[in-house]
């Protein structure tokens, strides 16, 4: 197990330290938790927005934190949600008066932490709302999740809904832009090698040399298939032909497309793989209006990479054009 | 062999032609060329500069492309100096009147090539002067250089000079700049596993489960030693003390501080070697007046890192604060 850490137990806590003492423009820690804060927060006159979740996905979700996106981060253990106590706190510290508007991932652990801190927050007369992302068209049901899961789309989620409430948008106007990014992107993953959980000692799963796992959770969970490695156009066909088939009819519409590196894939891998994906959505007559290839939620060190449409309207493209300015995210 | 990709012999190209997809709003390729030149090029009225090397850097250095920062990228094969006809090509386009700056990484084919573009250029009337960048403290010499290397202090230069050209400073003054970071930086890596060149089949070296190579080069050129991991405080010590204890006195100085991923190291690693890196110089009398913790200088998939430390001054510091818009650098 090759990992540049200390202590496995210290491994979340010296991360956010370092990552403060990185992004002190952007963030600071609320003292006693693992809540990363917007440096201003609380931003009075508009919603507040938090995320988070289990750590190992970096840059989420403290990446996404500052103006445009996030008021606060989560932070939990690693793939471990954050306990309702500590978004509780975030939920007290960032909001300014207009309401906190909740991006969950679709986990277990994560749905029912971030929904007991929404009641102690709401028994305190603190307005919240929430959306839960379920990008992933994998599986249904898994290790981790009832229904699919939450992958790489989250950050579309922030990015919209960031933008709609740095507008100053109502908290109910907020929820329905994240709904409708919810409603309109389908992710899908693939995965070359595991990744180890510090302090576990072991991967979550194996692979053979010459293997891959099409439709990976960003935590190692199963997905749909074991099968050789095949070319890097070949594999995103695979997994573009699955989301295109899902529930949203991109045919003849307008999309924002992230090509998402899991953590160990080179960027060079991840701009061959956007070429096909370009090449593939304009043979369809699918317009590509905004592309991100990067890291943006990662799986500690897996190698694998994830690809997410967003089908777009009017509004959705002028919120992804909207100033952001993140650590991991910037427009 | 792991990889996402195509044919071996198509990775450069298919990857340019997906970056140039991605990044569109600031890049455009030259075309039957390697180059990647600002959208907007020739840009008049200032300096242009140009850098490159072999691939498997990424994002070096097309992602660098871009207001503020370089006017070209020109991308040899993987791990591979570009042909001066590439570089000439990029200097011919990339000119705007005011003369052309060349950023090297100090290895053998690279200079060499760019050398001879510049005689090229010279010929024909373009004014051309370049910086060498050596910030590699590890090893004098090495598989692909005589002297020391350049490594991802490089992108210091990117940042320094290519602001200094923003401003309009004379090809000589953007020259001194340069000069300025290449004598105040230096930089050291450590790598945990090594790289696969593709189409090679085999790494450029192996370590044992429990290993690490100190001093690392970007190509998996041998470093100093090769011994056990030991925790990412002691790996971090080792590499700053060499650091700080080369040429340049950093004892009660301002520095900007790079933490480079080198490819398959998690966030998470990269923010808790910072906590250490900022400790550390805090204890010291040095002070931190810019981080930057990221992948910025990779070398393909190799898991590891590099600690690179730029003492600044007025001049230096207003470089590294001004504008810049480019795919993996905004300021």
């Amino acid at each position: 197990m090759k990992k540049v850490i200390n202590q496995a137990d210290n491994v979340v806590r010296e991360m956010l330290e370092g990552f403060e003492e990185a992004h002190a423009d952007y963030v600071r820690s609320l003292e006693g938790t693992t809540v990363l804060l917007r440096k201003d927060a609380p931003v009075t006159g508009k919603v507040s927005l938090i995320s988070g979740g289990g750590s190992g996905h970096e840059p989420a979700h403290a990446g996404y934190v500052g103006e445009g996106m996030l008021d606060a981060a989560v932070a939990g253990e690693m793939f471990t949600s954050p306990t309702p106590d500590q978004v509780f706190e975030a939920i007290k510290a960032a909001n300014g008066g207009e309401g906190v508007f909740l991006v969950i991932k679709n986990y277990t652990g994560d749905v029912m932490n971030f929904e007991m801190a929404r009641e102690l927050a709401e028994a305190e007369g603190i307005s919240v709302e929430q959306v839960v992302v379920n990008d992933d068209v994998a599986v249904e049901d898994s290790s981790f999740t009832n229904g699919r899961r939450g992958i790489a789309g989250t950050v579309f989620v922030h990015k919209a809904a960031g933008a709609k409430a740095a507008e100053g948008a109502s908290l109910e106007d907020v929820k329905k832009v994240a709904e409708k990014v919810v409603a309109n992107t389908r992710s899908m993953g693939v995965a070359l090698t595991p990744c180890i959980v510090p302090g576990s000692g072991k991967p979550s799963f194996t692979l053979e040399e010459d293997e891959m796992e099409v439709g990976i959770g960003i935590h190692g969970e199963p997905g749909i298939e074991r099968k050789k490695i095949t070319s890097a156009d070949d594999i995103a066909e695979e997994l573009l032909q699955k989301v295109l088939q899902d529930s949203v009819d991109f045919q003849g519409s307008e999309v924002a497309v992230m090509v998402n590196g899991l953590g160990a894939t080179p960027a060079s891998e991840l701009y061959i793989v956007n070429r096909y994906v370009q090449k593939r959505l304009r043979d369809n007559d699918i317009q590509v209006t905004h592309t991100y290839v990067g890291e943006y939620m990662t799986s500690l060190e897996m190698a694998g990479f994830s690809i997410t449409l967003m089908k777009v309207d009017e509004e959705l493209k002028q919120l992804l054009d909207a100033r952001a300015d993140t650590p991991a995210f910037r427009k």
